[in-house]
């Protein structure tokens, strides 16, 4: 990780999590070792990204699992996990992660605890089991955003030095650790490819003021913050080589939500014939969706958009529309980048399942 | 005016302007009645709005003027005003109404003191011409404005109910009155034919969520304020009629200068095949400029992005890329809603000389 940030810290059955509310002007980690402040974590937005969301998740579980497994069986162990897996899935709706996980987990207890092929005898073991799990995915996400990392930096091949804009953050903040479009960025920065990142302020929740600009500086990457609305004055102005941007959801056709924002920038990028790539780990991946259309979008309070740190910036009495996420059309897409390799368009449409199935 | 807000108010040769960085907080108007004073709120945004920038201005000049004339000789005081109004001119670069104020009036003082047709005896009769035409300027804008507003709603007379986006301000804060883009909103909902009316925040000034949404609700006018990221999604999700923003310079093919943002709308727009309006007096016109290529965009400082009301809201250090404007191509414009009708495109082109010199 070298000296990338940390969203997220587990070390012996405690969770903490860096409060991304207070970023920039406050580095504070707090304890999210049970369910409830996991949910709270998350429904907040102390910790977000897709991958983080999950991760965080699984964690905060673990830790809570950890702490009672001694007073349960093990079938009330494991009826207390799947309660509790539901409860965390009903903190945001939009980052697929989250549900992915939950139900995957839920599949691998189911396995192991099979009366046929049982081979967890006690809560005990079935703790340990699910400990070890959530801690993975830890440890699977850094890895598979290195490999994003790198596969999105060879789309660059052909060029000695780019200029990358992107959206929001997902860089250490938003996933286990090196991020997703932002991996990209540090890969290329770190085969000395990158000639300037830009990144946007990205409102209502300015994570690419108050986070993509702070790992930016951090880890000393040439960078720029504009406001939302400059991109498509940058992309003329400035000549932006790509876009690059992460996913809360891609679905089977390529469609994807993504942060606000999102798809208003692939529409600049198509009008200036920039390529225009979704980093991804195949955790954000949907296939159980056909096309952007079924995704839910998440709105948020109003507040969030009219005030900032609790003072209000815009007039009284105003209505508010504030959807958290939108839909880009896979059309606007030019590649989906995961860690199995980048997914291009065949015949005009991506053919996700078929790709993953050939890689998993 | 009606119960609409005057961000520009003269009387007994005082000036007074509505201090618009403290809106929606305050609402506090300040002594404006000399050209520093005037200067500093233009270059301050105390008084924004390419229309009431112009007259500003005019208006704090006269004030001077009004005060010093009988200090003066006929000459010295020609010498005085010329001299002051270049001083203006230097307070903000990108807004043509400013310059071509400056020029009408020293062409018209020129004419008025020329040795043959002089009818200005002394400094006291070209002190009273001056600020005559000073006031002149406020009537005339307000004027200007609403047959913009109405010119503007008669584009829509194929529909019964209309929703329009617009950025920035373009109101009563804007201008002398009424306002521009705004106007031709207000004019719809006189009509009753607005069925709503979206504003975008317009960062980093915010001049959309503070000054425009301000007039909005002072007004009972339907209205949601959205992010300068949502418009595209709010395209597709809401229905937009129509997009109608003001012009801090129009030349002679159309191409538009107008607040950073314009541009990435007007993409969106061209995108999703919805009409998008230019709407401006023809003060805001300047075909000396053949395209949007020679119009200088003010750089702002990057504080005013980075902080709000004093306080960083980004991360420290980050470089900062903050124009104040930018260019919307000709080809992406509908048409253009002036004060004399809307002028539609021949050809594929605009035809702006030929429109004004039929006009004129």
């Amino acid at each position: 990780m070298g000296n990338s940030l940390e969203a997220i810290k587990y070390a012996n059955g405690k969770l903490e999590i860096l409060n991304q509310l207070l970023l920039p002007e406050q580095f504070i980690y707090e304890d999210c070792s049970d369910s409830v402040k996991g949910w709270n974590a998350i429904q907040q937005m102390k910790v977000r990204g897709a991958p983080a969301i999950a991760i965080t998740a699984a964690l905060c579980l673990a830790c809570e699992v950890n702490h009672i497994k001694q007073q349960m069986s093990l079938q009330s162990l494991k009826q207390f996990i799947f309660d509790k897996l539901d409860y965390l899935c009903t903190s945001r709706p939009t980052a697929v992660n989250l549900f992915k996980m939950a139900e995957q987990m839920k599949f691998l207890i189911n396995k192991q605890t099979d009366m046929k092929y049982s081979e967890l005898a006690n809560s005990e073991q079935l703790a340990q089991f699910f400990i070890d799990q959530a801690i993975g995915l830890l440890a699977k996400d850094i890895a598979d955003n290195k490999a994003i990392g790198n596969f999105g930096a060879d789309c660059f091949s052909h060029l000695n030095s780019v200029k990358i804009l992107t959206h929001c953050n997902t860089g250490s903040l938003a996933t286990a650790g090196y991020g997703t479009a932002l991996g990209v960025i540090r890969s290329l920065f770190a085969q000395n490819k990158l000639a300037h990142a830009y990144a946007t302020e990205t409102r209502p929740y300015n994570q690419g003021a108050r986070l993509t600009a702070f790992e930016l500086v951090y880890e000393k990457i040439p960078a720029t913050l504009i406001t939302d609305s400059m991109a498509a004055f940058l992309m003329i102005e400035k000549g932006v080589d790509a876009i690059i941007v992460g996913a809360d959801r891609v679905v089977a056709n390529g469609d994807t939500a993504n942060k606000i924002g999102t798809y208003q920038l692939a529409i600049a990028a198509h009008y200036h014939n920039i390529p225009f790539y979704v980093a991804a780990p195949s955790t954000s991946i949907d296939c159980t969706k056909l096309t952007g259309k079924e995704i839910l979008i998440e709105q948020r309070p109003a507040h969030e958009l009219t005030h900032l740190h609790g003072k209000q910036i815009s007039a009284p009495g105003i209505s508010v529309w504030n959807p958290s996420f939108d839909i880009t059309p896979a059309k606007l897409i030019t590649g989906i980048i995961t860690e199995f390799g980048v997914i291009h368009k065949t015949d005009q449409e991506f053919k996700i399942s078929n790709f993953l199935n050939a890689k998993i």
